[in-house]
């Protein structure tokens, strides 16, 4: 966790320590396998940080509600591995490669199911205010995904809707983590909903930063190829701004890039993105990821003003601008 | 509902009144689609008819549960169609093919959000309990459709673990809607045991009634083509039977029928009807499905024992000795 308030073993030796048990076993293997494919693990780790910051210890029930939202989580990368034809996740085979599409879809409902089991398995005195939070925010994640996969559809993108489907595909997840870390401890109403501000922005900002570091960084910063979404002309907030604010040559240069996907990709990368610089696209983004910065920031101080209690949060926070994938 | 307790369109109305709402538009659109595809309604009507038993009235919160209940089933339609590449469903395309696989993916897991967002919305005391028996039922209809899917790539198939598969894919989920009922109408746990056994019993002699049919009905009887099942060799109880009761020339042939697959499907329904017939796989069936009826009685005269109450349940039960698709 990279702190000292919560030990960074301690959330993966709990998920370790908790697998899934039930048959039929492919089935089984299936869920534990994704869970257990490693990861950052930022969402409940999150959730730990709050609840520790508002109740100044940890408990199994927190680790269990922790497990709830990694389950969710999982979920999540399961079925939108599906959807995008995914062979790998960390460097190993996606669930419907390593089995079958038919198992991964099953694997994905029931670790969706699971996760409702574990938060059911709480005695926490809030846990319909918990479950009602955690199911408002399931939902919203699968229209953020629908809203996604339309882009490609969709003749005319606004930044407003991009930025929407940002904020529900992939940052109402921490939010919510944060919410039902406080509300588990129990804070107050303001301090919970002071937690879920401040992973609303964060979650916005590490998208952000996700964008801009997938069309501008170097291969070896982001541990895959560079350039990707420029490769598949992806409809991020660069290239949105970029095509609103380019003109005569430079505006046909980039729609020809696009519709004619030239052979030569480092060529296409470099021109694109110097065209997207041109344009100031990169600057916007950097602007934007600042403001969600700075209000995460406001929203941190509300949330838990003490310095050594911001201390948790914070190293994920840091670790946010220097982000390596 | 085909008696006087509760009126045939009174789920039907609530379901047309509550449709899902929400954004992108095509994704409840879908969502919306497969719930007012129409269908018996049977799962949610038996939930009604528990309460009405115990409460001896119904209201808008049971009609809220009843329909949590109709959501979770149109979910599983929604994956198992992707699953089975079914084209059509009621008549009408299915979702997967009217939209596509991503928005079919998230519509089934939208609903299955949803459904459970309806319970939460409801003001049960009882509502963990009624959260718990529904999330135990959701993960074993998971569990019984993978192993649906694992039956064709297994060597050996007992009957027992084919009972299993059935009563999970099949028949936990009336049993629960039975207990889930009685459950919220505040019903002691006698009673609500009961009425989940009835809905058990009575779901694994429906399950039964439906192979039986496929082997032997008429297109006519069944509203499809007939002996699918035989033509596409799936191991129903019939086949199981059969292959474990033939001998010599007469196991041969069955054999054959099932590795050659031969041109004329005519020819090969009479063949292997007459070849079950011949190792009394039908009786055995027929047999089996008498002690489940029997048994669905039992529970029943524990569940509601008065005469006037049973007649509501005792009507879908009915109709269950003279079923047609």
């Amino acid at each position: 966790m990279g702190n000292d308030i919560v030990d960074t073993d301690l959330f993966e030796a709990y998920l370790l320590g908790h697998p899934f048990t039930g048959k039929p076993v492919n089935l089984y293997n299936a869920m534990n396998y994704i869970m257990q494919l490693g990861g950052k693990r930022m969402r409940p780790k999150l959730l730990l940080l709050a609840y520790h910051s508002v109740k100044g210890e940890l408990d199994q029930e927190a680790l269990k509600l922790a497990l709830a939202i990694e389950t969710f989580h999982n979920f999540s990368l399961v079925h939108d591995d599906i959807m995008d034809n995914a062979p790998i996740r960390r460097g190993k085979k996606t669930v419907h490669e390593e089995w079958d599409q038919s198992t991964a879809i099953l694997a994905g409902d029931n670790l969706l199911i699971k996760a409702y089991q574990l938060i059911l398995d709480t005695n926490y005195a809030c846990k319909d205010q918990l479950l009602k939070a955690y199911t408002k925010m399931s939902a919203q994640v699968c229209d953020g995904q629908q809203m996604d996969m339309n882009l490609p559809k969709q003749s005319q993108i606004t930044e407003a809707e991009y930025l929407q489907m940002i904020q529900l595909k992939t940052a109402v997840l921490p939010a919510v983590a944060l919410q039902m870390g406080a509300l588990a401890a129990g804070a107050n109403e303001a301090v919970c909903n002071a937690f879920y501000d401040f992973g609303l922005h964060l979650g916005m900002a590490f998208q952000l930063q996700d964008d801009y570091l997938d069309a501008f960084g170097s291969a070896q910063d982001i541990g895959k190829q560079e350039g990707g979404d420029i490769i598949e002309n992806k409809r991020t907030i660069l290239l949105l701004h970029a095509l609103q604010h380019l003109k005569g040559a430079d505006l046909n240069q980039l729609q020809n890039l696009i519709d004619q996907a030239p052979a030569d990709d480092a060529f296409k990368i470099s021109t694109v993105r110097q065209l997207m610089k041109q344009a100031g696209s990169d600057q916007h983004l950097l602007q934007l990821k600042h403001v969600y910065e700075t209000s995460a920031h406001q929203f941190l101080d509300i949330a838990c003003p003490e310095p050594q209690q911001q201390a948790g949060l914070l190293s994920l926070f840091e670790g946010l601008k220097t982000r390596v994938y």
